[in-house]
């Protein structure tokens, strides 16, 4: 992918790919704008020495994640004490764009855009952070959603837990365009292409308590 | 969630979550429908003591998922030969049907179907059952398109690498409907409820190198 100006996350051996290294990017702009193109996230970690990968919700703040949960939940307790060791985690953000078809089964591919960060989550104590971070997974899921719902209460706040993630370790990977089909392969009598694909919202529905004096904002149309 | 009639997979320590059990399913039906709603699924494995998340795309046959990718990948290496100890993954699959708004901030939520597969995978090289699981994963994109392409040639089938992962323990997670408010923020002066959201098909786009006279192929359009 071409890379863009500006600041890059520096390589590892984790995060250089083993192949289709033309794919992979590291600069912070491809980097924020793929996270900020999705508000889900597969969040894995390692729990008696075997993967688990959960889907969770993500915000960003600059070059940090926050994802939250329920104080009972396992990755969070396992995350512990801001000052432990924290819980070793790959955060991983995937868009599919579309669905490549080539001549041949085996360059079959799909368009996407991902980013996969790995680190050392923490829990978040400190009362303003956790605030900011709560508000941050809100906004990221609707910008503007934040200051127009009632904020979290002393209990609430105290049900939820907020890990950070800082992006340090970092690669974006994207495949564009259409399929790579062998020369020899270009007469075949088989469609070739490609079959874009998108997140498409509907038209709101509104809780069977919502009075009918409250309009629908302008942030929910916006998606 | 309801559970669906028919055969279920056991439950274990690690297929039952510490919260939201009722929104937990294990009934085949179930499970199958989800893994075959989607394509691309985000496999966690451990390399060197760490969590490594990757998407990538699956198809299934039965109580089985196949995953591929070059052999020169790091998790299809890992997965080793037929005889040896497999690699332990976690495979996930999730779907979001849309962002629930509550008038809390924390109420906040988001309907989707996931399920979550842990288990141990390991190298497919019987030859018959790998073209299945290629044909496979190629129909699971696109129901009908393998027998519509060029099968793979020797030289690609050995430049591929495919893993089995067998459904054993296995659950699904659902939310549906809308938000979970509070009795007493029934009043506060915000929109609450859902906002539907789904992937959408585009119009095909032919490769440069396609014939004029190569129809679209009715697959195409029945996504």
């Amino acid at each position: 992918m071409p890379q863009a100006q500006g600041p890059s996350f520096a390589r590892t051996e984790r995060t250089v790919p083993t192949r289709a290294r033309e794919r992979a990017g590291y600069d912070h702009t491809t980097v924020h704008a793929i996270l900020d193109a999705g508000y889900v996230c597969h969040l894995g970690f390692v729990r008696d020495g075997a993967p688990v990968v959960l889907p969770t919700l993500y915000g960003r703040v600059g070059n940090r994640l926050y994802l939250h949960g329920s104080t009972g939940s396992r990755p969070l307790r396992m995350a512990g004490e801001p000052a432990g060791p924290g819980l070793p985690v790959c955060v991983t953000v995937t868009h599919v764009d579309g669905l490549v078809l080539a001549k041949s089964a085996f360059h079959h591919s799909i368009n996407y855009r991902s980013v996969v960060v790995h680190g050392t989550a923490y829990q978040v104590t400190d009362p303003d952070e956790k605030t900011a971070a709560l508000d941050a997974l809100v906004d990221h899921v609707l910008p503007g959603r934040a200051a127009d719902s009632r904020p979290a209460n002393a209990k609430e706040l105290a049900a939820t837990a907020v890990i950070r993630l800082d992006l340090e370790e970092v690669s974006a990977k994207v495949r564009t365009g259409g399929p790579n089909d062998e020369p020899e392969d270009e007469t075949l009598p088989y469609w070739s292409g490609v079959l874009p694909v998108s997140p498409v919202y509907g038209a709101p529905v509104p809780a069977d308590s919502l009075a009918p004096g409250i309009a629908e904002p302008a942030y929910l149309s916006a998606r």
